[in-house]
């Protein structure tokens, strides 16, 4: 590209297939399609909204809202285009050239936006076992001082949680950020919420694309101090969310006992995924998150191709493993057999 | 803010309050409600849409759609959230701490995303009338060699367009970009569309939010090189564009005679408005945008506000001015009303 700034001359544009056909299981998304509930008010937004007015800038109701299901101040809350935008505001608000400390593997946009804040990244691995090596975590942020310290807990691809207390030990060794990325909390057994309430150094990232239902409307949230929040809106894009999509997360999160059964459900799917595989041998991953990680021969994911059965493949120590989300009762059954076929 | 990077340690997070009730011209927006064929259309988008799944990354529908519109290929089009997203990427993807040249006053977002991307901002006036002084752009771009020169037309806030003759020279004056923001050139007598198919410097931003009335929706466009379209891609974010604001552009794409009326009842109003504040002796500039540029005292703007008749104040030159957007024929009489009252 002729007009690329230097650092960038190597970089590929962001691509990706749109899919909508098949069993689709490469993109943590929710298999079940919106409430009912949700879609009558939608149609009510879309009959009375005002679209030609510009939607209000500081997501107020929304943001009241999620103040009020987390007991927290509506300054305490900012919303976003997908976490994503929150994380990259973060980055851009923070980081000149500092050093950040990312787990590997992690969420793939934490090294993006890093390279595009031109921070200094210290990857951290995981045990063995996928378990957080929180020895490893503490030392390098003894060594390096890291501004950001990212915790995604469940961890997106791996599945696996943090401990409190190791979360804890994390929080209490840097008085710089610690990100604490709960993408995936509303399939966990704990949620770390009340730890923006007590350190003024942690920010809770949300979403909600994943238990919620609403990928395709775009819209993550952060909890923090209210300064930390300032600090996120120094650069986040104005105006960034829609009045639909705004409608749309305040009617969810007013009504998530609508949800509750679908995510009992997928965490019951989960578990049972993960007993069925462990029994067929493969190499699988305990998660607490709505997805397995899991390792097989790659002939078995060109089989589930051929079946138009989607799923993630993460390259992670030299070998492709695969992220798997859970789908529908019927999806898993279909998934389960792929698999039995190519083994 | 503690952690604020120290280039932003001075920055203020970027509020507006929502304005809801009242005369409401202070933001460029159309005056009229959304059509009911586009909220048909919408209502449909609503039943069965799968929101549970993220919306397509590519945005290949809505960029055919105007690719077609505009007779180019689909590789010469991207969407992003408003142009101000398109604006960000291509500064992100260009710019380290080159010169970029800027119209003054211009679209204060130039400025700001300058600023974010650390680039070195020259700023070219104006002529005393608020028509484009060539000369000064032509000799800027000689001295400093801008990366980027942005050039709005018709001009926001002015309302002032450049002569197709005079932005031939600027384009030719440069191996660098030339953005052509034609954010309210459906209210204009020419469109320089074409320029972009003749010219591989030349990147042309609209947007959906004035003449089209989907300010609420959030969704611009750049129309450019795939040299060029690419570049921004390199750091625009994914999914940036939920799929309801993607369905409602693209109706409206497909659908643009049903705003032809609305268009140029506008143009009729704004030349109207135009003469009768001429004829009251208030500084008013001539327009090609859906808005007038004028002087006149604090006294009058208070009584605006007393009658919740919003305009946006503009600071330039030492002196407040205002930018007033058109309203319905009903806001424009009660607009000149509340002036003269106030005279």
């Amino acid at each position: 590209m002729r007009y690329a700034k230097e650092s960038l001359k190597n970089q590929i544009p962001y691509h990706s297939k749109n899919i909508t056909e098949g069993i689709i299981l490469n993109a943590n998304e929710s298999p079940f399609p919106p409430k009912k509930e949700l879609l009558n008010y939608l149609s009510d937004v879309v009959k009375t909204a005002s679209f030609n007015r510009y939607p209000d800038t500081d997501c107020l109701k929304l943001r009241e809202a999620i103040a009020k299901f987390y007991q927290v101040g509506v300054d305490n809350v900012c919303c976003g285009v997908g976490s994503d935008q929150l994380l990259d505001s973060l980055f851009r608000s923070t980081i000149s050239n500092e050093y950040v400390l990312i787990c590997n593997p992690s969420f793939s946009m934490y090294s993006e936006y890093a390279k595009l804040s031109n921070a200094k990244a210290i990857y951290a691995p995981f045990n063995e076992d996928l378990t957080y090596n929180v020895d490893y975590i503490l030392d390098s942020i003894k060594k390096y001082d890291p501004k950001i310290t990212f915790i995604c807990t469940p961890n997106n691809p791996t599945g696996a949680t943090i401990k409190r207390a190791d979360l804890l030990k994390i929080i209490n060794a840097t008085d710089n950020i610690v990100v604490i990325d709960e993408a995936y909390a509303e399939f966990a057994d704990e949620s770390f919420i009340d730890l923006a309430k007590e350190y003024a150094n942690v920010i809770i990232f949300r979403t909600f694309s994943k238990a919620y239902g609403l990928a395709g409307m775009r819209v993550g949230y952060a909890i923090s101090s209210k300064d930390n929040i300032d600090l996120i809106n120094l650069t986040k894009a104005p105006y960034n969310l829609s009045t639909f999509t705004q409608e749309a997360a305040w009617f969810v999160i007013n009504n998530t006992d609508l949800y509750e059964n679908d995510i009992a459900n997928l965490k019951k799917y989960r578990d049972e995924l993960y007993l069925e595989l462990q029994k067929l041998n493969i190499e699988v991953y305990p998660s607490e998150a709505n997805f397995l990680f899991m390792y097989f021969d790659e002939k078995v994911y060109n089989h589930l191709l051929e079946k138009l059965i989607y799923v993630r493949v993460i390259k992670f120590n030299n070998k492709a493993y695969y992220r798997v989300n859970i789908g529908t009762a019927e999806e898993n059954v279909e998934l389960l057999k792929a698999i039995k076929e190519a083994l």
